[in-house]
């Protein structure tokens, strides 16, 4: 049972956890057809894996699958496909020092990560045969029957990482090494925006702390150090992350991922770089589907802003209106319609993202994920900001006039109830709703999230593994292992059940919380000081999620945090425009336009947020010029490598001497190099006779010693001409 | 003398205009000081010269000027300095292609250009001694005397180019190549983009005709068109830059351009990317001395700003307030102000932004012409847009409420001409006011300018040889000459009192064009069709500058437009808002608010400037994203060298096998790789007797058929199970 106690507590020189029994990869089989069919399946993943040259032993799963534990038998073909690779890094100028001629010493300079050979064996596995994998992919095809292709644990490795970051306030770039090492670029860049981004919150958390008891809600000043922050963390991070690109040695590495195996192509052409033959499909088509994106924006908005209205409305009349009898559980209607349909709607648009994400048809899986995350942004967006939209900018200014519409709920309930009238109060508008719903989502929502992310995960296996324990039935299949191997299979059968870990998860969850900050921290100054908290939690609870209670990722590459960044880029922009209406609008008195909108100076309002934006524009301008001027390790450190490997490349092609700079005549030697060349003039004239203008032009004075006496010469008539 | 007809007339086959004498530069060397002084500087002149491997011949200038004629007399250290530069832009990546071993074949394949030759030859005379120049700078401490150093026109080219030119509607690649080989990238970027412009005008132009017939006066219809115009266009260009900067080369030079001889270093340190020791200038430093922009931009607002609200108040008051005597000639008096007063204060502004530049001590020449471009652009977007700032925006909509104060006017005249009263009429704002400005700038203007750049210098320059040849001095001076050199002399004579080129004024000149295009063209829909005339005479007449009224350039090399580019986004951007504020203001009835501001409405003007800039912004992310889908052939050819390249070095250093795709091992293989290894554990354990958890485990199932046989028992021990 891999659990917190069990890396932690008494038992933690248990030795299943110690070794991996030297497993690169565990290939989990399902057995759900025919006994016929599920042998000819397996036999054929057998046969697959040896053909690339490894190694596998078969052993009971669960009561209907197989382990199937693979290792690299041929650490020479391994070699071999870690070199190509390499060399294909070079070729598409992701590396910029050649790889060693000889294989050996490359290795021994640059040794190969855990990271890379598990990335490597993965795509052994994976990739087509044609280019010299087995072709195995998972859950599709004739592959429907393999489940999961998962690596073990390193938990030796894990129980000391969450011991160490348990006890530190930041990481260091050893930690963001380390998490490399082991878990690839991809997560380790998640982590090392996690970092950044806490060491960033800490201005605004204390900024934020001093404007709570000296400035109050809404102020301007706040507003505006919070937007200038999120510009310098912005424009800080983008050169931060090339930098860490160069650094870790994948800049670039997202144009040559692996091509997507659902791409259609329209026709077969000649790559223009690499001059293979390769699939195309017209970009002008795609871009016609990519059109598609702005109805579904539009979709969503109607269809999930209709819902928050709907909730919305509910809420204003059983909150602020109604007065009757239960009022106080029928408050939570509109929170239970909200949990039960957002779920489902969230789910509906985004399949409904994916579909159009697939028409988009994308080459690669990274250009693919891209789109989709932008799609899934939109819904996440609306979802995230409409409440504290609908409060901020329908409820407080137009609630007076609104409220009247709402007696349809009234007319309902007593239809509904068939009463003959529902008690009501009277309305006013709640100058605290702003505020609470802002704590709401900045606290409370923060603890539940985190809740629903590692306790309900950790207190489920609990229950199911004790469910399982107590049912004999496991028993019965275990049976068949060797006892001093039982401990080891029970809990790699534990780690096969667990989550696959997804890192967009993760990325929207902080850009979401971002985008809180950006929009709407004005209204709850303390805001950025529970992010610094929850954050510090959070980032050791998603450690935690990957050593604990997922299987551990393929270690994937990766050269930025992607798609979110526009993401992060927009909210940071779109701050300076909501801050700005919302501090306009309720700064000086909390109630700001008390609900009616005769009280906004609409002129006023727009001018604000005109002259906000701008502000918002120029300092980014600012910021990002400002930083384009101081040299960053990575970016030095890369050109340094690119001169230095052009500089070799050179000498050996052509010698040192051509690097050097080239020294003149001596003065002796150029007259003698001018004197030479006008003498052999003459002669060549002398025995063609005659001689062209060009020729006779340049045997007037031979040799600087003539030039000179003739100009001296002129010299001196020049003088007697001017006196 | 070198002039019109003179290339076009009956006397285009005089000789002196066939040849260059095969001269390649030519130095005019002034003589100014005592004999002795002149002597020795000019011995230092030919020595310096002589000890780089130049041949010199001198002549008589002027009667106070020598020419020294310069050749290269070793054609071997020529080829030396631009193999070695050619290598250098290999070592800095703005080449793709390393240079072929072999000089002799480099040269075959890649040809020397006349542009690379002369820049060569320039760079040898005038670069420092220590790196291998002559060290010989114009103007400059020792060597003051020389006064310029230029190249010999290409008689027969230029009249081909014109005449080819003259009769031609577009220019095509060749005509741009053309350019380049001639006179260098930096001037074939001008025509490229002039080229462009001229051709991306051809739709505003004919839609403002349409508009102009159809729509009227301040159109949003034809402001959007404009407007999305602009940004379709800047956009290509950015891409169109990259891709000809690509396709001559040049990508990437601006990086290695030449230090600047005034660069003050604080101190010297190990440079990170080539390890040489260079000088460096922190900066932080540099970036406090940037912020004195601010204060500058502010200052010359306020300078230039009251210069124009003066001229335009006098004008109001003279224009439509005065009735008295001399009114039609007292009108003049705001542009005989401004015409006396603008142009020195813009001197004085500009030599401010000269200094300025200085202060802020940049490197290279190219870093500090961009900062002094970006200090010029702020002067000339003041004077040439605040007169319609003025109209648009202050005379329009509060001109009944400012026009009493314009009664100052009144009682100065007064004071001043002892007049009990003058006579004054009742004040209308004047509707056609705007327009008629608009239709100044555009058509009046242009020829003004037309007229001052090529017909002004051109009667100039030949009243000036008239008086001469009628003076008998110089004949003097010209006793000296060869006979049958004498007509070639003369025109070399005329070549050295001609002006240098600089493309800074005609890129100026078309930036300020783009900006009224951008900006104000709501106001007049003819503008673009003036515009679109125009610059086919430009073009035409930029071309007749360089190769008639200009000395030739010297042929530098450049990857982009350089600073303008900024200029031309900022104009863009900015039209979006000042378009939208004259379309909001004006359209509907042309008197617009009429002169009172109580007929605006401030958030509906507020709400349209602000709709208009995010859909400007939108549109500008919408075009981006499209042009970057789709591949142009410069950065396609870049990738594709780039690559072959790799390959290449790859090939010569590796051997070919490793760029192909490696070939699993067959099953066979595959299985005795596995078998092997396993048995080779086996035999290990049983030497060493026990064996680690590890081994143990990979030695239960030997080989890949006794794996398939326990998978298939436990596939069916497991369908017993579950049944």
């Amino acid at each position: 049972m891999t659990s917190l106690g069990s890396l932690y507590g008494s038992k933690e020189d248990r030795p299943e956890f110690k070794t991996n029994m030297n497993v690169d990869y565990v290939v989990q089989y399902k057995l759900d057809k025919g006994q016929e069919e599920a042998e000819a399946g397996f036999i054929q993943l057998i046969e697959a894996l040896t053909r690339v040259g490894l190694a596998s032993e078969v052993r009971t799963g669960d009561e209907s699958s197989l382990l199937v534990f693979v290792r690299v038998a041929s650490p020479n073909y391994l070699a071999n496909h870690i070199y190509r690779e390499r060399v294909q890094d070079w070729l598409y100028g992701v590396r910029i020092s050649t790889p060693d001629k000889d294989v050996g010493n490359e290795f021994t300079n640059q040794p190969v990560a855990e990271a890379e050979r598990l990335r490597t064996v993965y795509l052994l596995i994976t990739k087509p045969k044609n280019e010299g994998g087995a072709g195995i992919t998972p859950n599709v095809g004739q592959w429907k029957n393999v489940t999961s292709v998962f690596p073990l644990h390193d938990h030796a490795f894990n129980r000391q990482w969450i011991k160490q970051w348990s006890s530190k306030y930041f990481l260091n770039e050893h930690d963001l090494e380390q998490i490399r090492d082991k878990f690839g670029e991809n997560i380790a860049f998640y982590f090392a925006f996690m970092q950044s981004y806490f060491a960033f919150l800490l201005f605004p958390a204390s900024f934020g702390f001093g404007a709570w008891i000296l400035l109050g809600r809404y102020s301007w000043l706040f507003a505006l150090v919070t937007s200038l922050w999120s510009i310098v963390f912005f424009e800080w991070w983008q050169k931060k992350e090339a930098d860490l690109a160069v650094q870790w040695g994948v800049r670039g590495v997202s144009r040559i991922q692996h091509p997507r195996s659902q791409f259609k192509w329209d026709h077969e052409a000649a790559d223009p770089v690499t001059g293979e033959a390769v699939k195309v499909y017209p970009p002008t088509k795609r871009l016609r589907t990519q059109l598609l994106q702005i109805p579904f924006a539009f979709g969503c908005l109607a269809i999930l802003g209709a819902l928050y209205v709907f909730c919305f409305s509910i809420e204003i009349f059983l909150g602020e209106i109604y007065n009757g009898p239960l009022k106080s559980y029928l408050t939570f209607t509109p929170t239970i319609i909200l949990t039960g349909v957002l779920p489902t709607l969230s789910t509906i648009l985004g399949s409904c993202a994916e579909t159009l994400t697939d028409m988009e048809n994308y080459e690669t899986n990274d250009t693919h994920h891209a789109a989709l995350v932008r799609k899934l942004f939109i819904i996440n967006f609306i979802t995230s900001y409409t409440p504290l939209f609908l409060s901020a900018f329908v409820y407080m200014p137009f609630g007076n006039l609104l409220v009247p519409y709402l007696d349809i709920w009234r007319v309902a309930a007593e239809k509904f109830t068939s009463e003959k009238s529902i008690a009501t109060q009277g309305f006013h508008i709640n100058p605290d709703r702003l505020k609470k719903q802002m704590i709401y989502f900045t606290v409370t929502a923060q603890i539940v999230n985190f809740a629903l992310e590692v306790v309900v995960p950790y207190v489920k296996r609990k229950v199911f593994n004790e469910v399982e324990k107590a049912q004999a039935k496991g028993k019965a299949l275990t049976a068949n292992d060797v006892p001093e191997e039982h401990a080891f299979l029970e809990r790699v059968r534990n780690e096969a059940k667990l989550d696959i870990y997804d890192v967009t998860g993760d990325y929207r969850e902080m850009v979401v919380q971002f985008g809180y900050l950006s929009l709407f921290s004005a209204i709850w100054p303390l805001t950025p000081l529970a992010f610094l908290i929850n954050n510090w939690i959070e980032l050791r609870s998603d450690a935690m999620k990957i050593a604990v209670s997922s299987q551990r990722p393929t270690p994937w590459r990766a050269d930025s945090i992607g798609p979110w960044l526009n993401a992060l880029g927009f909210l940071s922009w779109l701050g300076s425009l909501v801050s700005a209406a919302i501090v306009y609008l309720f700064s000086g008195d909390a109630e700001g336009p008390g609900g009616d909108p005769s009280n906004i100076v609409a002129w006023g309002l727009l001018l604000s947020i005109l002259v906000s934006e701008h502000l918002y524009l120029a300092a980014q301008w600012t910021v990002r010029y400002a930083l384009s001027q101081i040299d960053s390790p990575g970016s030095q450190k890369e050109r340094a490598q690119r001169f230095a490997m052009r500089k070799q490349v050179l000498e050996e092609s052509l010698g040192l001497e051509v690097t050097e700079k080239p020294l003149p005549p001596t003065p002796a030697a150029g007259e003698k190099i001018t004197r030479e060349s006008l003498e052999e003039e003459a002669r060549n004239i002398s025995t063609k006779g005659g001689g062209t203008p060009e020729e006779l032009f340049w045997l007037r004075q031979q040799g600087m010693d003539e030039t000179i006496q003739i100009g001296r010469r002129l010299i001196s008539q020049a003088k007697v001409a001017t006196l």
